[in-house]
């Protein structure tokens, strides 16, 4: 999902797999391997050796092990070691894949390594239930949701940082005279330097549907078009440590901002012709079902029905990809201020 | 390589990972890791577990040992296992890649294990060496060749072949006249009922470079185009096993052929838009070289300047991807006979 989507959009990508599976865990089944931190070692110091490191950007997503964080945590910094002396030459966008909807599905030991490594970033994109475990800040309104993104710039030093797919509807009664209860809100934040937040919204319409690799494609986007609108903004901020613009940006003229913008709209496109795709497939399937072997046991056919929805769910991203290149759906950024 | 190739026109991919490398063996120097075959196995279990065994192509290229061949084979079989009923509805491409310009490099065991799987394939991608492997036949004419191709037919039962990068002018003077030295040619060919050779060929301007991946490309593109030339031409040969056309279809318009000249187009403008931006980033490092410590021993000198320019012909794939969806370079297909 990560690699296609930012290879659409013009960027030659070196993946390192710290999985291979067979299928992604929405099935709730999967084999394949883990990336061992030797492994992932091995492979940074194969590019080394051959003089291959010379990436603008590094994606790190998802890591199996305390470790593996760990060593994943290295390369980042052996990267921005070596970019020092140009500044903004280099830029790393780090997506803590902790958990979600309040339940941590990774080794408790996963949660401190990140906490080692965040402050490293340039910019970090947790959901709500990560913004949660980062800032040890219980998000229950809008003012505990400023105040978390607040007290992750400030712990972390992390500049730059997105919280995806906020309910606030769920958060704050309020919110939902602005917002429709079908709505999904994002919020991102670039530190001035007196390292308070500048806060952006972007609400969309929610789909519903369970998509799986989303948080992916959302990261695989941002790495095209935050550095985009870096390079169409001022020509000093690509020089600039972080490409954090300087005070007088307001948040709706971020880069981050902008990029978000177009992020969602490509998604927005790809989902919504998913969604479509989706229900044809289960309507055909449904149709075809008496080629398949009848269930007797319920629990087999509620198993044989789940993996049929999560194929039929599947994101259509290869056969969407001109919503990748040229965003289509239009999205307001506004500035917000709890 | 292959994975972007195809998704670019238009396939969804599920890639099953033979090795993971931290770059390829041009370099003489990799670190990474194989898979087993029983990896190779539980991958293809898992995807089994779940239902998403259901493709229209296999694409199936390296394989580490001998016994990964074999659970490539298991693979292969077990699909065209699920598509007998409907002929025409699965399709296999092998690249039995063992060796080049008159050098195996796998393990000796994996020759008699690709010759085992071979005659399940549907088209193979041998190069002149692996045809000389395959048929027992030393090919040191266009005499020869022919007799290679059609041994193989014979022997593996394999209904199309395409020999990918011939040198018709170090095999036999006569070539010289039609082909220039510069030029690399093509061979393919599908069988008629009676399993004699529909032979045709491609010339093209060879570019003076080594490129890495480029078997993969050329495979991968095939993939598509291949696919596209049989849904566009009868609608019966989609239903056909193996996809032959009837032996009332000449060499020149059978669908491997056409398949074969959009591939070979695309390819071409790809590396020679490569070989340009590697003569400027030659160039470029050449002029920047104070920045890096000089060499004082000259085989270390020697290595650095092989990673060097290793590194300036990686195939630039994702800027040229426009190439790949509409190829501009004209090629010509002709019947040949020796």
């Amino acid at each position: 999902m990560a690699t296609f989507a930012m290879q659409s959009l013009g960027c030659e990508v070196a993946a390192l797999n710290t999985v291979h599976f067979s299928n992604h865990t929405g099935y709730k089944q999967v084999k394949g391997t883990k990336a061992t931190a030797q492994e992932i070692r091995d492979l940074y110091q194969g590019l080394q050796q051959s003089y291959l490191t010379d990436f603008d950007i590094l994606l790190s997503g998802y890591a199996p092990s305390a470790a593996a964080v760990e060593a994943v945590g290295e390369i980042g910094l052996d990267l921005q070691r070596k970019a020092e002396k140009k500044p903004g030459s280099f830029f790393w966008i780090l997506d803590p894949v902790m958990g979600d909807q309040g339940r941590i599905y990774v080794n408790e030991d996963v949660v401190p390594a990140y906490k080692k490594i965040i402050h490293h970033a340039d910019l970090i994109l947790p959901n709500q239930f990560e913004a949660e475990l980062l800032s040890g800040i219980k998000i229950t309104s809008l003012h505990t949701l400023a105040e978390a993104i607040t007290a992750i710039h400030k712990t972390y030093s992390v500049p730059h940082i997105i919280v995806t797919s906020v309910q606030l509807t769920t958060l704050d009664h309020s919110a939902s005279t602005t917002a429709p209860p079908s709505t999904l809100t994002i919020i991102g934040s670039t530190t001035k330097s007196d390292g308070t937040p500048r806060l952006f919204r972007v609400d969309v319409p929610a789909l519903d549907c369970f998509f799986s690799g989303t948080g992916d494609m959302f990261a695989a986007l941002t790495v095209a078009r935050l550095r985009e609108a870096v390079f169409s903004a001022d020509p000093a901020l690509r020089h600039t440590k972080s490409w954090v613009s300087p005070d007088s940006v307001p948040a709706t003229e971020l880069p981050l901002a902008k990029a978000t913008v177009k992020v969602l709209a490509s998604m927005h496109s790809v989902l919504e012709n998913t969604m479509k795709a989706r229900d044809e497939e289960l309507r055909n399937s449904a149709a075809g079902a008496d080629e398949e072997p009848i269930e007797v046991n319920e629990e087999a056919r509620q198993k044989r029905e789940h993996l049929r929805r999560t194929k039929a769910a599947e994101v259509r991203l290869v056969r969407n990809v001109k919503f990748l290149r040229d965003p289509v759906a239009k999205f307001e950024v506004q500035a917000w201020s709890e």
